[in-house]
């Protein structure tokens, strides 16, 4: 008799996940101790068993919570019960720079970096799945963000991986239960001041029972077809960018007009950040400012982002440069 | 005293989609007599008798509710009332293809379609507003599907502009009653069979509420950016199939190889449809699967598409040709 349909599932994504590696190389799990990570280590145990690499973990201990360094060492312990070597549990100071969800989350992740670069881990695979995908997009949607931020989480970039990202929550969890790990609920998953907490309690029930089922589905295959489409773009953009420059970083106003809208703002975007406008702050309204000098051309003066840079356009040339020095030729 | 600041911004809003037209030109506008095709109406009047424009006015009768003759026939007052001329009121009979909201739809554009091109109308107006282009993107996302229809409505296209796009129904509704206009609401916009309607009710309150305000603008916003992505991605993928055929319609592999996912899907979906397989019913999961004659490719025996129409790869060549017919090499 094989394994749990649920197992077979976790385990085959996993496969599927590492298949590029050598054998040999380090792969490390970030386990949190819930019903998603849980699976994810004890598929990677049983993968990296029979594939020749090398599985480790790390779990993150926030200090948020009373108790939270205990209940660290349990996660290793268990880490450590499915063969994992080498297991850490590594504490974290978590800040409030952008509220306390964005804090944890650069906490751990910065956590995860300097025990992947002091292990020397080739790929750190992470648990997020259908429905954080799914969460992710309406959170990002409410916020009227492009093509890029719907695009959600990657499934695979330099150095996280996620390969349940095509698993639904429900069979993650039941994977989890069927290999014999006992999860452990973070009450922070179901505390509803959290957007998150309140987009999968309420707000994705109600879109499934008023536009009907698979909505969650529908939401990841929408961020992973907008992700090809940012990355076409982006790379497009990219090249463009190259074109127009000339050695003095100005742009070649005849070659932004003949780009396409999505194109050239990206362009320029690019270059307001080159010039030191901060990416965070500079906005669409910003950019699209920008954009009426090559397309809406009537002698303006010229344009202030953030970070104090002025985007100038002069003999069919757009300069970006910090505000308040005159730019060439004038 | 100007104007309402409501009525201001609809008559701005219609001057500024109409600005490319030489006085003279014919404008109609499609009126249902609801709120906002009635304050479209006015601002048209407005406008074109200060702009040298003619305006006239089509109000559709669906024949689905009781006394819908008459309620046209009432309408159609109305738009002379307010100077249109030409004015008409059409009988149309809805069939069931699709769905009522689609049938509906497609009966109301095909007598619009008919009046344009018989009264030589240059430009129809349709009143969609912000809030109806965050109902159509939400409705889409619930099915999963691509930027091209994630990007909603066009604010301007061959025949139909939507001047409202950018102002929310409840300043439509404002600037409609502030022209002393009476609208008529449709009791089928309040009906709960319609997952329009539910949206409208039940799922954009309860996305405001858990998520913050400004979410409706937020899927406008989203919506406009991811057009001017898809119309970019379809002029790419335009171009690279041009590239990629051979005088036999068939697509060198290695052209295809090059380009990014994202432009490759839509070459290959492009190439399928020109080929007879329905666009309707063409899927991503099709197209996927033509994809990896050219991505993952270990001699597969081809690809069956809807419209009997069939994928081969041979000698270096896609071809699209139909099924149970041999390609060329064989």
């Amino acid at each position: 008799m094989g394994p749990d349909p649920a197992v077979a599932g976790a385990r085959s994504a996993v496969r599927a996940s590492l298949a590029d590696l050598a054998p040999g190389a380090l792969v490390l799990v970030a386990c949190s101790g819930g019903a998603d990570s849980l699976a994810l280590a004890g598929a990677l145990s049983f993968v990296a068993a029979r594939t020749g690499l090398r599985a480790g973990g790390v779990t993150v201990d926030h200090g948020l919570q009373r108790g939270s360094a205990e209940r660290a060492e349990e996660v290793a312990g268990l880490l450590r019960g499915l063969g994992l070597d080498p297991v850490e549990s590594v504490a974290v100071s978590v800040g409030r720079h952008g509220g306390p969800e964005a804090a944890a989350r650069e906490a751990r992740y910065a956590a995860l970096n300097e025990a992947a670069e002091r292990l020397g881990a080739r790929v750190v695979l992470v648990g997020h799945t259908l429905d954080d995908q799914a969460e992710t997009v309406l959170l990002r949607l409410a916020r009227g963000s492009g093509a890029r931020s719907l695009a959600g989480m990657a499934r695979s970039g330099e150095r996280y991986r996620r390969p349940f990202l095509g698993l639904t929550r429900a069979e993650v969890r039941r994977a989890c239960l069927a290999m014999g790990l006992a999860p452990w609920d973070d009450p922070h998953n179901e505390d509803p001041a959290y957007a998150r907490v309140r987009v999968r309690r309420t707000v994705l029930p109600l879109l499934e029972r008023e536009l009907g089922p698979g909505v969650a589905e529908a939401l990841a295959r929408t961020a992973s077809q907008l992700r090809e489409d940012a990355d076409a773009l982006d790379g497009w953009a990219v090249r463009a960018l190259e074109k127009a420059s000339d050695l003095e970083h100005s742009l070649d106003v005849r070659v932004l007009e003949e780009l396409p809208q999505a194109v050239r703002s990206r362009v320029l975007r690019r270059a307001a950040v080159a010039a030191g406008s901060p990416a965070g702050t500079l906005a669409a309204v910003h950019v699209a400012a920008v954009d009426r000098l090559v397309t809406d051309w009537h002698g303006q003066r010229g344009v202030d982002l953030p970070g104090r840079v002025r985007a100038i356009r002069r003999y069919g040339k757009l300069h970006f440069g910090p505000a308040g020095v005159a730019g060439p030729g004038e």
